[in-house]
């Protein structure tokens, strides 16, 4: 595979302000390219920052990427520092000025200096048009000889082969200008650059319910990883993936250690290609035909939106009661007033209550409920934050799950909603035994 | 300010997997003692890329913050990387691996080869005990003279005069324990670095309803930036931060364009601090002593989600209904049928209804409404994805705003609730009149 760099500019993204979401987009649409991510340098809006770290992008790939600082107001500063690499003048670029002024036209608004500012492109550059925004990126072809800025690199090019030209995409820095300018301009572009494609092989399975930690023990076992196959783990709230990688030739070797991964992790794994738990639990409910409604206290409409995120999902999610309060939880979920009374909102008997009474009022297959406390306040010796009862009510019958992962308001209500989601796949499953642990415990 | 530059490893980060949150948590905690974050390094886990990364880093600044790689599985060698610069030997934490052991006891496991590999620290450093995990941290002085690995930073150091020793502090990959060991183990040795600390002064408003562009353009009008007065933004979905920044001697002039700032921005400030919209909005609730509750149809509970990401919401949000379907929208909230047939479920008459009927389930002061279609079927000429329509019912009557974004399904529902809690903030206010703007125009 060819390596590419990243050069992300943008002081926001250094600031604690914005995350950076541009590794992870281009990495995603180079990959069936053969192209692979190697880094991505963030610096600030500085001239000499920006150039800097392009040019050292430069001296170690064929290929870089530079996203932001092409907008028009005063910290937009990327042409300036590419222009002190490849030289020349800044240029209008006829198309997008056109489009620009026919987008003003329609809102009533004269083009101002600083909406003019953003179609400026460095003249030995091909422009590329934004489809969803102003700021065309740029395809720069940068001559080797151009790129000897640090001393390093220079060594590097006398021990290699001089790949000549060098390839530079420019993009906007927005997150959907970014995708916008690459999917229309950049990867139709690619093919013809010609460089070494080759694409490895790889197997993923998204996992819940085990640790990393529990994984690599296993994977050890059944002699993983060996010198042919690589393994990767990424771990994140409630999740974990975990990669096998080889090169084409050791596919006999890497189908054997596949099947030996999903003997291992068995029922932990609840996807083999790169999706969410919610829309694994919405491929199972769309096969059986099934529907589903939730009853909704600690996590505050996070599972309603997570299974809404996907495509769809008004096929099978009827909907649901976000219960922030008791009187919610009698008047809506029919939960008997005493229960609360007796055991707390926060108990296995409230859950239950609540997954059935979302399953009785939506008249829905399954009816999945969580009841919990998400702090910082609310906690007791007894039911400390991050105790959560979920439950969820189907044909079957009523399963109850209790867990307690001490942590953030924002993570609780994250992991929650992903204990709710797995508790609804094993069921749909028809499948794996699902112990509840006591609190205390680390949340898996 | 002293300048800090971040190393991260992971190739999950460069894969396309996982989003890098580090660079924002870091520089969020770092500013308050006068470091600015100048520099966030990505790269995969290969032992040469690592070090050069951190060797890079240190050739430029006095302090270099590396994460991840910490743990013990076949791919995380960031301890090996770092052992190529400093030297020395790997040898366990004897602090972190009692702690290690006491957890695997209590769940009744025994310790294995791969988890006492995560308590490994180079000889040559302090560890730092990790409250929320298992893998400790370390603060390595680092001797100028090793930090010499390209002849670049030889010539810096003949340049400046050296600051010896420099100071490395590295840092578990998960984002809880990056935290965790920041807060307990990196914040309380700060101050005895003797860094230079000298804070820029600055103010920022976070905006909804006024493009990136708008705003520059007003700026520039109240002569903004000035040359002493650097003006940053950062735009996401729906919402714009605008920043001004000084050294402390223009704190006079800082002040004067403050207040212009103030007047040209106007009802588009919903906060004068790093605050989410939902947070303004529970802010005013509070304030107000007022309750509210939510009717989602197209954003599937994102509303009441965002709502309860904010501690103490339980104090005036009630609750709501996630009505996905028409049959929900007529049963739980007694919206007319006939509004539906007649008008559609994505239409002012059915979301004046759902606001309307929330508000009168819940007995809240507020209702908030919101249907709309999020894609990336069920368009029509006239009612295309992205059209939305959103009410507010209060005391005071109903308020409905009717906004088109034609963008991804995840972007839809994510920019209307923005609109939606940007309509309830602006009847809170008892505010600025919101125009309703026809489809197809920016959605701004």
């Amino acid at each position: 595979m060819s390596s590419v760099e990243l050069v992300t500019t943008g002081s926001e993204l250094l600031s604690g302000r914005t995350v950076n979401t541009h590794a992870q987009t281009l990495a995603e649409k180079l990959r069936p390219f053969g192209l692979k991510l190697v880094r991505d340098t963030t610096v600030s809006d500085d001239l000499t920052a920006i150039a800097e770290a392009v040019r050292g992008a430069l001296s170690r790939v064929d290929l870089v990427f530079v996203s932001g600082g092409l907008g028009g107001t005063s910290d937009d500063i990327t042409r300036e520092a590419l222009a002190q690499i490849v030289g020349g003048q800044l240029v209008l670029y006829p198309e997008a000025l056109a489009s620009l002024e026919q987008r003003y036209a329609k809102m009533g608004r004269p083009v101002t200096d600083v909406a003019r500012r953003q179609v400026l492109i460095l003249e030995r550059s091909e422009g590329l048009l934004n489809p969803v925004g102003i700021a065309p990126g740029m395809m720069i072809q940068v001559p080797s000889a151009l790129v000897g800025g640090t001393s390093r690199s220079r060594e590097r090019e006398q021990e290699l082969p001089p790949t000549n030209p060098k390839t530079l995409f420019v993009l906007p820095g927005p997150p959907r200008e970014f995708v916008g300018v690459l999917e229309t301009g950049v990867l139709p572009r690619l093919g013809k650059l010609g460089l070494p494609v080759c694409q490895a092989l790889e197997n993923l399975w998204e996992c819940t319910g085990l640790g990393e930690t529990e994984i690599a023990e296993r994977l050890e076992k059944i002699g993983l990883p060996t010198p042919e196959i690589e393994v990767g783990y990424c771990a994140a709230m409630g999740q974990i993936e975990v990669r096998l990688a080889a090169a084409p030739e050791h596919a006999a070797l890497l189908a054997e250690k596949t099947a030996a991964v999903r003997a291992a992790l068995g029922a932990a794994i609840y996807a083999e290609t790169r999706i969410g738990l919610e829309e694994a639990v919405g491929r199972l409910l769309a096969t059986q035909k099934k529907t589903v409604a939730v009853a909704e206290s600690c996590t505050g409409g996070l599972i309603g939106h997570r299974l809404t995120t996907v495509a769809g999902s008004s096929a099978y999610f009827l909907g649901g009661v976000i219960c922030y309060s008791n009187e919610s939880k009698v008047r809506d979920l029919a939960v008997p007033r005493e229960l609360i009374e007796r055991h707390g909102a926060v108990s296995e008997e409230v859950a239950r209550a609540m997954a059935e009474g979302v399953r009785a009022r939506f008249g829905s297959d399954c009816g999945v409920a969580v009841t919990g406390i998400a702090g910082p306040d609310g906690g007791t010796a007894a039911k400390p934050v991050g105790t959560v009862w979920i439950a969820v009510a189907d044909a079957a019958g009523t399963a109850a799950r209790l867990r307690c992962f001490p942590t953030t308001r924002e993570h609780v209500k994250l992991w929650s909603s992903q204990q709710a989601l797995d508790l609804l796949r094993r069921r749909l499953q028809g499948g794996a035994p699902d112990t509840p642990r006591a609190p205390g415990l680390p949340g898996w």
